[in-house]
């Protein structure tokens, strides 16, 4: 059941580094790269600091399902434009699968506490930082949305709730899920945003 | 004589960091740096990826074939740009090696078959596109040029080759190589490019 | 003593990644990040090339000072900047401290000499790298300070030092580290610059 659900971020971020390369006007292998990057870059630095295996370099699933993100959102990128608030959905689905399976990997990992929690951040959103970077861009996430900040509490809730003896039970995991998935709801429906840092007292 | 080869494509990738960098009014160091990056960044991300030990931190003689083309590359940047073809041929050559390596890491390290083509598309094409994201351009091999597909057919070409049963004979390597150079010479001569993303249907 | 002063360059790091984001408008989480990579990157890079595990990852009290000298910048960003002169001395202790620091790394895992004076300098100086890159700015180690240099010829200078006949002396330590904010302080002083490539010859 995760699975599918990582699979369903996969797709999401796939299909969103297609469009990004499509607004850059990159060429069609271009566009395969920065979905594979948008996709795949979370965990994989996530799996580089932890110095563990990266995960996609076996899992041939992982990788058929970002091509057919990546090819759903070359076919279908005018269409997908009016969809914005249906991809958003997936998007969200995706961070918060993405955040909870960093936090687990750096628990299983034995991990800090802290460590833990900004695995699963990065896990969730590094994907995207690299994206942007590639497209020559000032990462979306230092900027424009509360991006981050539903994994780092929903990372917390998750950590706090398993070492307050829930155990990694699938109630405290759908409940980080579903806590990130309202925060980051929440915050596009109202347009939270963070403070810049110029605006601090 | 593959190590050889080898060392062609870290000087010719070592003179096109220098003279990238010397186009962005880099300092010298700044050169050097970049010219290190070029060549020596995807076999680095390859290496990173395969959580193998990293090649070249062992290896004094490419650290000084790098050093060796950083400085030709300074010293005759003006004679060079006449030569660009010439230039280019080296760098073709650098890219066949390179991609053929990467497959091969690969399938020693039992690799997936699309992971072990992929990383040997990464290997030829990432310290390039490290080059430009550090000097601030929307990389090379996104739009302008065919640069990663004869890597990736290169690498099947190869892969296809190893497992039909021809194991990792002289001659299945020098015919995948021969198959790189080939295509990216016609893709260079008749400046073939991939269609753009907002080119497709 | 070596880890006060590991914490002194890691809260000057945290700082002027801070203020850099600052001066690029983003907002507070972005400026935190931007702190980690700023104080943690250069690190990071050297562990990952060797093949080690991540440093900071298990070490709260590292994480722990960059959340402070992050929260330092961001709260007294407008009287930093009368500090020039005060915060250049930390950064100076910083970048002698994380030379040293990683030479002595490299030596411990048997890198090669030139590697080992490599990996100093990647400790010292990719940090600020990663910041400008994702500030998308072209890294200020390229053009504008002298700033690498010096970490170049410290590293050198301990690596020599250990291998003549000195080891691990606290003696080597302390004079390395003192050419090395000797050098970088008097280029300040006297806006001492490396050439250009394009002015070489």
């Amino acid at each position: 059941m995760l699975e599918v659900l990582d699979y369903i971020g996969l797709f999401a971020f796939a299909i969103s580094g297609m469009l990004t390369a499509a607004n850059r006007n990159l060429d069609i292998l271009g566009g395969y790269i920065i979905a594979f990057i948008t996709a795949l870059g979370g965990g994989t630095i996530r799996d580089l600091l932890l110095n563990a295996d990266v995960a996609w370099m076996t899992s041939l699933s992982q990788l058929l399902v970002v091509i057919a993100g990546a090819t759903v959102g070359m076919i279908f990128r005018k269409k997908l434009r009016s969809w914005r608030r249906t991809l958003s959905i997936f998007d969200t689905v995706g961070i918060s699968v993405f955040t909870i399976l960093g936090v687990q990997k750096g628990l299983s990992l034995d991990a800090l506490a802290i460590t833990a929690v900004f695995l699963g951040m990065i896990s969730a959103t590094f994907g995207g930082l690299l994206r942007d970077v590639l497209c020559n861009e000032i990462p979306l996430i230092f900027k424009k949305e509360i991006y981050a900040i539903p994994c780092l509490l929903g990372g917390t809730f998750y950590f706090v709730g398993y070492y307050s003896g829930h155990g990694d039970t699938t109630w405290l995991l759908w409940s980080s899920m579903a806590f990130i998935i309202a925060f980051r709801t929440l915050a596009v429906l109202f347009s939270w945003k963070l403070p810049l840092i110029r605006e601090f007292k």
